[in-house]
Formats: C-alpha cells, sequence, structure tokens
C-alpha cells in the first residue's frame, strides 16, 4: 500500500490545521484594499533582500550537508545560493507584484431577457499546495504568484533544502507582516518527515490545488496519491516534424534549437520526425550530429546517414533530457500526427513548413497543450509567452494546459444582479 | 475497502477498451467539416422521434419491473417516458443542436516582441463518462451537450432504466450513423454490473472527466472514489439573506420562490437568514408559513414568531429538498457571510437588500459558485443563465463552477505561428 495508508495522525493534523489557516487568511485577503497585494510582495522582496546574509548562511549549511550526503553536481547546483541568485529571487518577486490581478476581472457578461444582469468573475482558487525539491528559489516564486493571485499557499520543499527553505520562507513573511497582509498566506511545511507530503495530497476539503515541481519520480508520486486536483505535467515528449515544404535553413535553426539550447528543459524537443519527401534531410541530420547529439534513428533514417546509432522501440517514449534526439522517417503529416498521438506526451510539438493548409492540420490535430508551427519548442514557458512567470506546464485537459500561471491560479463565480426577479 | 479493489479485470477492460474507441472517434470528429455536429445532432433528434414506439416499449418493461421492485412514487415518475417526454427529449437535441459551436473559438491571441502569434483555442475535453441514475432523458441529453462540444461520451445510466437507456441509445446512435459521424462518439455501458461504474471511476487515461448526476449518494461515491477529476455538487444548501434595507414586497416574493417554487432543485433555499433591523420579519415568516412551510428557528427567529418550530445544530447543514427552511436571525452582513462560511455548500446564495454597497460586499466575500442580488436562487440552473442547457451544477473550485454546459465541456491549446523563431 501506499505511504499514506501508514500515516500517523499527526502529519494530517498539522496539514488539516495549515489548510484552516490558509483559508482564513485567503478569505481576509479578498477584503483587502486594491493594491494591498503588490504591495506586500514588494515588501517581501526587500525582506529577502535584506534577509540575504542569513538565507547564505542557511544555504551554506544545506550545500555542506548535500555535499556530505553525496548529491550529485547537478542537484548541488540546483540547490546553491549566492549573492546573485539571492538578488534575482527578490527581482522575481518585484516583477510578479508588477503584473496586473487578476481577481475581480470581468469574463463576461450578460443580460438575461427578464432583466437579470449576469456576470463571470474571476476570484482566487483559494488555498494551493506546492510540493518541490531542490530548487530554494520556488519558495519565493511559488508563494508570490500565488499571493498575487489572491490565494494562500502551503509550500512543502525538498529536505536537502530545508534550512534554505525555513530562511526565505521567514523573510516572505516577515515582509507580509510589514504590509498588514496575513502572514499565514504562506506556510512552510517545517517537517522533512515525507508523511507530510502523503497528508497534503489527500488533504481534499482543506487544498484546492496541488503543483508538483520537481523530477518524474516525485510528479508520477504526486498523480498516483493525490485525492486533491493537481496541475503537472510528466513528460515532454516533445516532437519537430519537418514537412517537405520546410525552408532547410529555417528547419535546421529550429531543430537544432529545439534539443541542444538547452537539454535538460521540459520543453527540449526529443524526437524528430521528418518527411520521406523533405528535401535535406542529411542536412538535418549532420547539424544535429554537429551540434553534438547523439542521433538514434529508425531504418529509413539510417538509410540517409549510416552513421547515426539505431533507435529501438523504447526510444519513442523516452524524454531524454540529454544531447541525444530519436528520429523517425514518416510519410506525410497524417503519419507525423499519428507518431505523436501513439508516443507524445501532450506537451509541446511543431510542424516547420511552409505549406499553410498543412501547418494548419497539424496545429488543429495535435492533441498537445501547446503547438507551434515555424517556431522551437524551446518557447514553452510562462516567461516567454508573456504570463510574467510560471507555477509549472500542466499536461492534463482541465483547469488549465500548458504554462501556467496567476490566471490559471485563479477560477471564478457567477454574479447576478436582479431588480426582483422570481423564477416562473 | 472499496469496490473498485474486488474489480474482476473484465470491466476494467471494457471500459478500457470503450475508452479507446472513444478517444479514436473524438480524433476523428476535429477532422469533420464545421456543422457536422449540429447535423448529427439534428438526425439523432429524428431518430429518436421516429424510435418512440421502441422506446416506449422498453420504458414499460422497466417500469414493470420498477413497480414490482416497489420503487417510489418519485422514481417512477423519473423513470418513466411517455410520447410528450420522448418528444421534448428531441426537442433538446435539436436545441443543443441549435447552440453556436464552442471547439475552434479563440479565447485570446497576442503577439510576442519576437514576432511569435499566440493565440489560446478552445478544443474538446475528449472523452467524457455520465454516471447517472433513473432519468432517461439523460441519455439523450448528456450525449447531445457532449457531442457538440466534440467530445466522445460514455454513458451509465441507473440499472432500473437499462432497457429504456439501451432503445434510447440504439435510436441516437442511429441518427450518427446516418449523418456519416462516428458512432463510437456515444457509448453506453450495456452491463448493469456496479463494478463498472467503479471501472470508469478509476479510468484515469481512458477517461478524462466525469459527470455524476443523480442523488446525494452517488456523487458522494464517485467523489470518494474518482480517480479521474470529476464535475459536480453534493449538496445545494443555498441561504438567503435578507438585509434591513431589504424592500419587504421583494423580500417575501424572492424567499417564498426561492425554497417553494420546487422544493426538490438543488437550487432551492435551505437556509433563510434575516438582519436583526430588518423591519418585517413577521411578515417574511408568515408567507413562508402561509406557503405551506415548515420553519425551523433559532432563539430569536423564534422570538419573533413562537409558533414556528425549533431549529437544533443539524438543521444549519442540512439540504431538506422539501418544504422546510431553516431560519436565523443575524446581526450585519459579515454575520451572514460568516453563516454560510460555516455552513454553505459552496452552490447558490443570495442577498435582498437595497443597500448596493451592502450587497456588493456579500457579492464579493460569499465564496460560492452564484452568488445573487435581489433575485432567486432558483434561477441557479444552465437554461436559465442562457447556456441552452446543463450537464450539471458544479460546486468544486477548478475548470468551471456553477452550470456547466457547452463551453465547461471544453479545454483550450496554446497555437503558436513564427516565422522561424528560436529561443535565444
Amino acid at each position: 500500500m501506499s505511504e499514506t495508508t501508514d500515516l500517523s495522525r499527526a502529519p494530517e493534523a498539522m496539514i488539516a490545521d495549515m489548510g484552516r489557516r490558509a483559508r482564513s487568511a485567503a478569505g481576509r485577503v479578498a477584503a483587502l484594499p486594491p493594491g494591498a497585494k503588490p504591495k506586500a510582495l514588494v515588501a517581501a522582496a526587500r525582506a529577502l533582500r535584506d534577509a540575504a546574509p542569513e538565507i547564505l548562511a542557511a544555504n551554506e549549511e544545506d550545500m555542506a550537508q548535500a555535499r556530505t550526503a553525496g548529491l550529485s553536481a547537478a542537484l548541488l547546483d540546483r540547490l546553491m545560493l549566492d549573492e546573485e541568485r539571492v538578488a534575482n529571487m527578490a527581482a522575481g518577486v518585484d516583477a510578479i507584484a508588477a503584473l496586473p490581478d487578476p481577481a475581480g476581472t470581468l469574463i463576461e457578461e450578460t443580460e438575461r431577457p427578464n432583466g437579470l444582469k449576469l456576470s463571470r468573475v474571476r476570484v482566487p482558487i483559494g488555498v494551493i499546495g506546492i510540493i518541490y525539491e531542490s530548487r530554494p528559489n520556488v519558495t519565493a516564486d511559488a508563494a508570490a504568484l500565488c499571493v498575487m493571485a489572491g490565494n494562500a499557499v502551503i509550500l512543502r520543499g525538498g529536505s536537502e533544502a530545508a534550512r534554505s527553505n525555513r530562511a526565505i520562507h521567514a523573510a516572505f513573511v516577515r515582509g507580509l507582516e510589514e504590509a498588514g497582509v496575513p502572514t499565514d498566506l504562506v506556510q512552510l511545511v517545517q517537517t522533512t518527515d515525507r508523511a507530510a507530503v502523503g497528508a497534503m495530497l489527500t488533504a481534499d476539503g482543506a487544498i484546492d490545488l496541488i503543483v508538483p515541481r520537481g523530477g518524474k519520480s516525485l510528479v508520477a508520486r504526486v498523480q498516483n496519491e493525490a485525492k486533491v486536483p493537481i496541475l503537472a505535467h510528466l513528460d515532454g515528449i516533445n516532437h519537430v516534424y519537418v514537412h517537405a515544404s520546410a525552408d532547410p535553413k529555417m528547419a535546421a535553426a529550429i531543430v537544432v534549437n529545439a534539443k541542444l539550447r538547452r537539454t535538460g528543459v521540459c520543453g527540449a524537443m526529443e524526437t524528430l520526425l521528418i518527411d520521406c519527401d523533405y528535401p535535406a534531410s542529411a542536412e538535418l541530420l549532420r547539424a544535429l550530429t554537429d551540434g553534438g547529439c547523439e542521433v538514434r534513428g529508425d531504418a529509413a533514417a539510417r538509410a540517409i546517414d549510416p552513421a547515426i546509432a539505431t533507435a529501438d522501440a523504447a526510444d519513442w517514449d523516452t524524454e531524454y533530457l540529454e544531447a541525444i534526439a530519436s528520429v523517425a522517417i514518416v510519410d506525410g503529416v497524417d503519419a507525423a500526427i499519428a507518431h505523436i498521438a501513439a508516443h507524445g506526451s501532450h506537451h509541446t510539438d511543431a510542424i516547420v513548413a511552409e505549406d499553410e493548409a498543412v501547418a494548419n492540420r497539424f496545429l488543429a490535430t495535435v492533441d498537445s497543450a501547446i503547438v507551434l508551427w515555424n517556431a522551437s519548442t524551446q518557447f514553452a514557458d510562462g516567461g516567454e509567452f508573456g504570463l510574467g512567470g510560471e507555477i509549472g506546464i500542466a499536461t492534463g485537459r482541465l483547469h488549465a494546459r500548458g504554462p501556467v500561471a496567476l490566471e490559471g491560479l485563479t477560477t471564478y463565480k457567477w454574479v447576478g444582479r436582479g431588480t426582483g426577479q422570481v423564477r416562473p
């Protein structure tokens, strides 16, 4: 059975109590004057800057323990804070404070024949849970996005970053307090007991939405155990399809960027689909290998360039997150769409083509959160989409898809204004 | 343990297979020409009219069995079909066919500084599961809404209506077939084995969203067992707050309508909150009792009218769905808001007031899917909201709140159109 079954009452009672305080704080935020939320975030950013020495000292302790525990260089880099990273974290909070407040905005307005005026108005979701791993900057970043949308947030970071997270949280809350905003808006789970994660995942009623931020095993655990709704993506098995009509220079630039700009991000291309009628296949494969990418092809791709490795069945379903790409030769846009339907993860898929009808067919039919025409998959990012940041990228089908930022952290209510209408 | 644990493989395999066929059919719908969906629904409505004799014969068998089983008069009435009800069912399908198609509509469009044109476009959710009880008209109604939004649907009706549902489903699918639309778009779970419900609830990946339609025990089971996201409401513990500034004639008309127009609907008022400064409390209570309503009051209400019964603690949390109302006297709008926060079910709550500032405070602060000012709670209905019907009313916080119709049966995708943009 899962861990949640073995929970002592303690973590569940703790999360329930945090949830109650979060709900109460969120309710009080609704009554604050306009401008209170950005003001509080600016104060939080200032408090983060002021607390840089404490934050860096706490981080040094986390780093020392992580080195002793033998964490990989990549994990140590994610955990590490320096003055510049603290400054960037504070600047990120300031940037979120400058975004338009989504709460209270009007989605639509109608008047019914009986004179009842109906509107749909954006409101905060309520209590958001964030479960994340080593990066301590998520503490400030996620808190700022949740607060700006009017939500309360319960943060649960990785145990390896516990001291850093506590120092960042303490500073953030100091800023809220100075601004006269309820400090229970931003709560940090202080225990490193993993059972607390299980308690959050089953706290339906206390927590309205959970966003996991981290590696695949964290997201998989959250998806398996959660009773609370979640927004997440497990994989980014993203495709670029190069159509016969593609401009070869553009195709090579997009494919190389999509695969190699950063190989570890969820928007990176993992599989290249080349149309069998595309005239510059050999050059395209060479552009990848010249860029330092290992290419694993199907038989048709290997016929074009015998030097590349052979892809096996598992390659089409693999998110490498490395300088490796699988390549298949496909016969027409519908074959590309079928390959993506069979192997994709509904994250981000792109077509390179000059033929607009073919591109529109791809954009309409590929069932992914993000579909792109003549652009790199690496644009899959809330900042690049103009959202001012992101709490994560969602590949589920409900509530919000793709990059989720302030709007995705809201819901709506129906408001009806009448003059005494009764229903006949 | 729950029933799902004891499932034989059979129901799970059956639902998985239905899900695969549904997904495939939904994919083919995306490629149909515009107008194909409404045309198919008009054909389905015609087929329902043509099949009226078979549907009524099947319903007569269900009714005979239900009478033998001793079902209540209310349940028998829900199950019963006659010529008029079949005609209304077909007319309902025609009405849904006349609604604007939500799929493909543009939500927003921007151009990024790098020239990338980004839009968010409505798309169908995919595969919807509907789990419902005795009313056989849901078979046609839910199928029509799901298909109009471009989804495939897996229907699981109550065992008492099995023959009626099969006849309605057979006719509906005949219509789809005549119109050249994949018949797997509308599938009916043919077995009355309750394990099939458990298999639907845990079919995440195969079914994208489940909407339960029925009584509280069905909805509670679905909420407890579902791994698939659901849209539902468990309770409609709705309040009307009559402020001191309320117009007495309007207050009485709204309260009587909210409680007594139909007592069995989820939008009915269950608790009346009267401000202690409202000058016409006695008349208001009398209007309810004169209308045939049993009134259960707190001490202050009983001081106004000693003839009314005493409310106990459970009354404030009870959805009567009968001609019974609980009444509390509250001191000001904030006390009303606090009562609703403590006892409401986030469904529909109304204020009667002439004071606009007080009304706005109520509308902004009460955390319900629907909040109304000077209008009856019985307007909580997709048809009354101009949505052309509803698949249900949702009191959760994500994706869709309040009456859910075509738009709530869609999601969106991000579509980016570039000219070769790569990310720096």
